[in-house]
């Protein structure tokens, strides 16, 4: 129990675990990555995060702490030093909190049947899921990124979807954030994908495709 | 948009209204109450929330908050004095914040199938749903309160449960919450009634069957 520093459970392609990495990358955290097989979870997995069983986990001197964006805000607090992560006034707090909750209930569950459709049906959850972002983009209207002119809280939250939705773009065949439908989105994705320290912790895009791929061949054979 | 003072949209047999106007009474924060009619929304609520159309809505200053447990950490945040409802350590705030997420994702998606489902498998959702509340409840072993000696957050975000299980209960005709199965979890739905400031905002218990029992009705006859 007295174990002292910093271990991330993940696993290398999951959009929940980067924020984690991102976070910690941010304030400049040392720390060890367990890659997880899920369908074989560690017993030190199960013993740490024994009520959801899923990564990321967070240990932080033999301390365990789950749920990914839960996790983001302890960072935040327990390295107070650093890059800000959360904004420093509760309004502006409360309003990240607020997006990064419709991006987790609502974008989410809209970007997942993608995956899963085919045909008019995927024509039509696409669509559903860039309504969605849309809504999800005037958080980002007249801003550099979501934290104003810096990386914050909901940036790391939403982040994934740079690397991750041209991902699923290709894999799906189905254009989701374009120019003309996300400007500022789309904008945005380039921005994100220059941050040096988030770009480093991003995991390899022809073998995210290729995971992705089989993936969806799996389901679609299901 | 200067507008002055302390609302909250809200209705009133709605149990994610009652964590805000228990933050605010618990900081003594003076507030007016605007009740909503859900089938006919008010244009200010429909301005105040035009994301999820939902309540409760907060209105600092003219300033409009969404998501109940978003509202309560800004209430705690916004008025630093008087009852503190967050734990003042970050790995305590990061638990508390844990089981609010597992009671509103996990527990209140178990709890809501006992309202439609009806016969064997109304018995199979009420079984789930307890085994549900036998995991949160792990959260309130040796404490008087999930906040320790005082009420905190998740006594906030889970008390609805205290009041408006046993009407589900009387509604629906099952057992949940009993002395044999959550022991601990009963005497604190006795201990979290007994807190005044509390009890005095809870709606009444018969206009709350009287309204659980027509829209159980309504479900079972559409």
């Amino acid at each position: 129990m007295a174990e002292k520093g910093v271990k991330v459970f993940g696993m290398w392609a999951s959009p929940m675990v980067i924020r984690v990495e991102w976070a910690l990358r941010l304030k400049g955290v040392e720390y060890e990555y367990v890659d997880e097989d899920l369908a074989n979870k560690s017993a030190d997995l199960l013993r740490y995060n024994p009520v959801t069983k899923k990564v990321p986990v967070l240990v932080h001197d033999g301390k365990p702490i789950a749920e990914s964006t839960i996790i983001v805000e302890y960072i935040d607090e327990a390295w107070k030093g650093g890059h800000p992560i959360m904004p420093a006034d509760p309004y502006e707090r409360a309003q990240a909190r607020f997006w990064a909750r419709y991006a987790e209930d609502k974008c989410n569950a809209a970007l997942y049947p993608i995956f899963t459709a085919t045909g008019e049906e995927q024509r039509k959850v696409a669509q559903e899921a860039q309504q969605c972002l849309k809504t999800l983009e005037t958080a980002l209207e007249g801003k550099k990124f979501f934290g104003g002119d810096a990386v914050g809280y909901l940036d790391i939250v939403v982040g994934w979807f740079a690397h991750w939705l041209p991902v699923v773009e290709e894999v799906c065949g189905v254009s989701i954030v374009t120019v003309e439908e996300l400007p500022l989105m789309k904008a945005w994705f380039d921005r994100i994908l220059a941050v040096d320290v988030l770009k480093a912790a991003l995991p390899d895009r022809d073998r995210l495709v290729a995971a992705n791929k089989a993936r969806r061949e799996q389901l679609h054979s299901a």
